[in-house]
């Protein structure tokens, strides 16, 4: 998939890596750059470090075009995304007079203390990302975008901004469910996607209640093979004997 | 936590940075290496590709001193995560006598076919890692844990290899939930923080049912200093006028 921008993400947090925290963020905005025509080439999950996260950002910030951190914008002591990234950037960390304007909006008389006044501090020359749900913005300095860790807030704070971000051709995806054993497919499979070189076809095994099945999953961005290459699978199931179950 | 040994996750495939397939192989492995007391320092998502496999695998494995790998190792024409390390490692990629027997006795006569057989292509020198799921092996190279993606096939081999692993004392973990606010609890809890520096305390805010709350992780590889911080964390909520909801 050629001519299509890529993207990484950056997840930070010391609970996904311990296991406390199930991570969903990935998925959602794996699912969301298909959609806008960008290719997530790329993921990493490090903990609430300053020097790891400096050189983590720092170096995939070079290697992508979109750069996307979940996690540790908040107003605790293990918040140290915003600091560490004016780190990476090399400016400095400023209290934003909008983002502390939203705050004030946000919270009643009173209750704007100086642990949630942090979060107005942004690195200097970001741009806020607007946080509909609980008034304290991310921010986007260059080609990296800093979002929140709670996945109701980065999902809406994400939709909002997606015209900040451009994309290819969107990357069209297929798939076709069979019972079938994958060894039993793999052969006709490889030729299939010999034939279609501009169509990644993945193979990813189950078992459901005892029963093995395997789902086959073609991405392209070009409708006409997407679709060819899905006949060629189905074809391939039925010489086989086998059935779709779904897809 | 020092003298503890440091561990890294690389995740390979396409379909969980596609967001295709939610990953849950990493929250188990967190989890694991807390109990076997081995620190999960990093992980990282990539393509099915062979040589991003292998210039990740290089840099982690001299980073860190277990390396797991998950996904890539069917017979599928994707699956290319054996072949991949065993060019990182830069030995033969070999049919292994042991994994081939491993193989007969799994499939029925005339059903281990070619595709199949793959899956006894090992890294020369590499040791196997028993599959009591699916018969076919993941295996041992040096610090590198080579594993399937399907999340119970893993679990099964993972939990049977661990006479390998050497950790240090066990990560011990505590935790506390409260509905107070993150921005009520941050100032007292960064001074909790500052009496314990041997005790890592995460803040990680929720919303449940419209209702926020705050489930605060506190570990440490001594219980004495964990028991003594989770009851400060306490104090604190009692301190503020909230109440302890659970942990």
């Amino acid at each position: 998939m050629k001519d299509v921008p890529k993207a990484c993400v950056v997840i930070i947090g010391n609970e996904i890596l311990s296991g406390r925290t199930q991570d969903t963020n990935l998925a959602f905005l794996g699912r969301r750059c298909d959609e806008l025509g960008i290719l997530l080439a790329e993921a990493r999950v490090i903990p609430d470090v300053e020097q790891t996260i400096i050189d983590h950002v720092n170096e995939c910030r070079a290697l992508y075009d979109y750069v996307f951190t979940t996690g540790g914008i908040g107003p605790t002591h293990d918040d140290i995304t915003s600091a560490s990234i004016a780190r990476a950037f090399g400016v400095a960390l400023e209290r934003h007079p909008a983002a502390v304007a939203v705050l004030e909006r946000f919270y009643e008389p009173g209750r704007l203390n100086e642990a949630r006044l942090r979060m107005a501090d942004i690195p200097a020359g970001a741009t806020l990302i607007q946080n509909p749900v609980s008034g304290a913005p991310g921010f986007q300095i260059k080609n990296v975008f800093v979002l929140p860790g709670v996945p109701d807030i980065l999902q809406a704070m994400f939709d909002g901004m997606t015209d900040r971000l451009v994309g290819g051709a969107p990357i069209l995806t297929g798939n076709v469910v069979t019972g079938l054993f994958e060894g039993e497919l793999a052969l006709g499979l490889g030729a299939v996607q010999q034939r279609f070189p501009d169509v990644a076809i993945g193979s990813y095994p189950y078992f459901r209640q005892g029963r093995p099945g395997v789902n086959l999953v073609l991405r392209s961005t070009d409708r006409a093979r997407l679709d060819a290459a899905t006949l060629a699978v189905r074809g391939l199931i039925a010489g086989l004997g086998g059935s779709v179950l779904g897809g």
